[in-house]
């Protein structure tokens, strides 16, 4: 643990909290959380999302939360959490009001430095990692409040302790949040068991689409507006539908075709790979990009005609020979 | 950490460890983290499983495995892990060679003494925390031999660390073990990501089936035989379906219609519970029984007529008016 002691004292004013746009749950917990560590030491915390996605509003409970912050609003310090760059916080930082300090805590490796202040730790399995440290460094009693948003977040960023980035260090910090009253069930419940009917038909629909090929080692499946139109689902209800495929036993590579909302011949392409094989050279093939394990592109064409190009470049470029 | 001190003279000799029949994550995590920690004592380990499930097979190097135990072999102690009455050792207790001294360790509320020596902790989320402590109170040095399994047995028994059982104390042993080697990715692909394309497909049929009723408050599925045959799939792949009824937004109930593979007109129903409303009392209308959130029972007739039926009791005994 090695928080920055010159963090500490822009704590316990007015402290406005904002994080990147579409927020996952590791910029919502830790930003909730943050907010809960300043108002327990007396500060005054407001948080900024444009959009907060429903599945984190079981912890929005006594927060100051906005869509935009007022602009006539003066603040001591701005803390922008889990945010790789300026232009990735929600509406641009400089949407935010200005302040005598700007603050970044990030564990991202890939990013743009912005602020004054930066504290960033790669080697930390999620923000929320990093947070909790930070009000245990400022001497704060851990509380309800404070727990149960930095176990969201250490939670989801380290897919429910699965992903390799899981360590004991997380662990560590995850015992003092449970014991701090963090309920992993309720937690669960509502990130993992809040799912639309109509998603679990299009899931179904889905996955009556599996194509496996080159030896069962790449899998494709798709989803067009006539299937997500039949069971009133949207396409952006399909969010981890790629992962059914990928967790197929054999396969290395798995990859979505999903048809664009506006335009009938283009389809987006989302890849994921189980970790031997990198998808970001095939996405890039198609003017796409990404990281080793997870990338998209899109192109435009006839459905099947597509699927068959990704089969043939995901055979020839995506390291399976 | 209370690891009864008469336990650890036993982990030095020739010890065979057997556990439940159809082991779960726990059960083999449990019976092979022992093994571990009996070899590194400089005893002699070998493990009792009738049918290992292949996705564990990822654990089996460097342990003596064996589908039944030698009748001629002879040992200074059997460990029973992770199993609540002599009955549910796997072909019995008594299928076992007989040595001086049985030792039984083991997380279950509910249970049926069986051995001479019994460490039973109902507040341990796994009775892989429980060998943790015992590895860690015999003064073993944590290896990935030990951690690994141990791992599995956590992760598998928490429902990755989703379930209300997960507590501190199951994260501090888990920091230990990360820490000892045990690999979270490694653990989760071979658990949760090796399944067969037609379990994906078959997946895909019962999500067709959803039918949500009740203000929102009941979901069923159903699988037939018919449609396993038409993806390759067996009745046996459907394993944690019933979860994708459970995991909808509202909720409160659901059930599995499953044919039986022998009785065209037999159904097998499993109930799930979120939680706030008991299922065991609706299992029990049918003749079946189990717990509070997970229950299940065998009613013979048509297909609809068993599923208005279902419905029917979950809405006048389920605990939802």
């Amino acid at each position: 643990m090695n928080v920055p002691a010159n963090l500490l004292p822009h704590l316990s004013g007015r402290v406005l909290i904002a994080t990147h746009a579409t927020p996952d749950g590791d910029a919502v917990g830790s930003a909730l959380g943050l907010a809960a560590i300043v108002d327990a030491l007396g500060g005054r915390s407001q948080v900024v999302f444009p959009k907060l996605p429903g599945v984190f509003d079981y912890m929005r409970s006594g927060h100051d939360i906005v869509e935009r912050a007022d602009a006539a609003s003066t603040f001591d310090a701005v803390f922008i959490v889990d945010c790789g760059s300026a232009q990735q916080v929600a509406d641009g930082v400089e949407s935010l009001p200005a302040a005598p300090v700007l603050v970044v805590i990030d564990h991202h490796r890939t990013r743009e430095p912005f602020a004054q202040l930066e504290w960033v730790d790669p080697t930390a399995s999620a923000t929320g990692v990093l947070i909790g440290e930070l009000g245990l460094a400022a001497g704060v009693t851990l509380t309800p409040a404070i727990a149960r948003p930095l176990w969201c977040a250490i939670l989801t960023d380290t897919g429910s302790f699965r992903y390799s980035s899981t360590d004991g260090r997380t662990l560590r910090v995850g015992a003092l949040l449970l014991e701090a009253g963090a309920n992993p069930w309720e937690a669960a419940q509502s990130i993992y068991e809040s799912f639309e009917p109509e998603r679990q038909r299009l899931l179904g629909l889905c996955l009556g689409t599996l194509d496996v090929r080159c030896d069962g080692r790449v899998a494709s499946m798709h989803i067009t507006r006539e299937m997500a139109a039949a069971v009133g689902a949207t396409m952006d209800q399909s969010s981890g539908f790629i992962n059914y495929a990928r967790s197929i036993s054999g396969v290395e590579i798995a990859f979505l075709v999903r048809q664009d909302e506006e335009i009938v011949d283009l389809w987006r392409v989302a890849f994921r790979s189980r970790g031997t094989h990198p998808v970001d050279a095939v996405a890039a093939r198609f003017g796409g990009g990404g990281h080793r394990n997870a990338a998209g592109c899109r192109i435009t064409g006839d459905r099947d005609e597509v699927t068959n190009r990704v089969f043939k470049a995901v055979d020839e470029i995506g390291g399976l020979r």
